[in-house]
């Protein structure tokens, strides 16, 4: 599934993962946000992988968690939802706006083969990138260091380090210069 | 209120149904995902009318549900919201992403007809759909068989057979191949 | 933090407020829409002011909720969240659609500033104006009276009274007219 072929959406042990993640969603987003440990504690066993600077506002859904691996100090505002039907990598030092769709599940367009398949495609976001709220990240999208993708932009390819990318389809706004020093540690 | 026209969004009967309709949202919405024969019942209560199987993910929000009529086989991914002020028909083996859109409502442009009335317009959607995440459906769209809606599309007009269509607004972005032997059987 | 300064987001009285929302926000989405009395109550308490009539159906977040001043006769239907990190001022009589994101909140483009500091701009949204579902509003817009924002607009910059606006970004679709004595009673 993670390797961006298609793949039968009920194959029985992605039924029972699929299962897992909606017991751990229910709970997460039935907790008040105030039980910030037991929170935290339920995310870490959600993802895939994460750092231990970590917050995501309810309510949000994903597929399975399993295909999450987000960085170092990770933020999502309310309202997101990662389809992690691929593997979704997020650098370090990431804010995710409100309302914000990272889907790497597709169809295809092939009517025979859509009533059969599901495909996807795995999502890479670099280090200090900054999503916009309403924004929506396409299947198989890979967006470098220091990007900022305007809110309500649809990103439907790839985009490289330091930029400002805006729209639907989304295009490159403006260049940033790239950080001093930026290294990673 | 389902042939289009001018509606007064406070008559009672609108009320009552309203009102119906919220606490089964509100008893659905707050059911555990793993519920599915409760959720399953919740669905059959609100809608119009569906098929055998079904599949809608929380939170899920309409307005009446009694306006909404699903064919067979029927999947809306979590956050979507149906404005069913007036009718929407949706056919058999359709796929509707997350944070999807489909809003029959409206308000009169003008401001002294604003103040009283809302409109609302049926939508109707083929066999054979798929609706990408964070799509908009406006009211009074008809979409064909076999259409494809690109994620974070804004439909405001109807469209044929068998086109995938992308973009705000949505125009379309290429032709499918007609399915072989496309009957419904 | 109120008049579009970078503020630290992490200070202590910012903090506390925050929680204050953060503990009404999951009191009012946890409520069943049919308690109005105290589903209104917990918004009188939230907002920074309001109206007699006042509807907000859930689910709706925001940051602080004390920055968000409503006029008389305010709905905003499911799936709203407005970031009120600066002062949001809507006027009289609006309607917001469902999946509506209003949003002060920014972060600077510089990656060492985005480290540290946060952002935000003020929006004022006049009277008598109607934004259409999945609709995001950015920092520091300012909308006039009786302006229409479409469904799916993206609003990057102000408008004046009495338009129609629509598009990512959103541009004047038409002019609306001047509505027969304009005056606010």
């Amino acid at each position: 599934m993670c390797a961006g072929e298609l793949y039968l959406s009920d194959e029985q042990t992605l039924v029972e993962l699929r299962a897992r993640a909606e017991d751990l969603l229910d709970d997460y987003n039935q907790l008040r946000h105030r039980e910030r440990a037991e929170r935290k504690d339920i995310l870490r066993t959600l993802f895939g992988g994460c750092g231990e600077k970590l917050l995501v506002r309810s309510p949000f859904m994903c597929d399975y968690g399993a295909n999450i691996h987000v960085g170092e100090n990770f933020y999502m505002n309310t309202g997101g939802v990662i389809l992690d039907c691929a593997k979704v990598t997020i650098g370090d030092n990431c804010l995710i706006g409100p309302q914000v769709g990272i889907y790497t599940a597709g169809h295809p367009l092939d009517l025979a083969e859509r009533e059969v398949y599901e495909f996807a495609k795995p999502i890479t976001i670099g280090d200090d990138c900054w999503i916009g709220g309403h924004a929506t990240i396409n299947p198989g999208v890979t967006l470098g260091n220091n990007v900022v993708v305007a809110s309500g932009s649809v990103v439907t390819k790839s985009f490289p380090d330091n930029v400002v990318i805006a729209g639907n389809p989304a295009k490159i706004l403006r260049h940033l210069e790239q950080p001093h020093q930026y290294q990673k540690p």
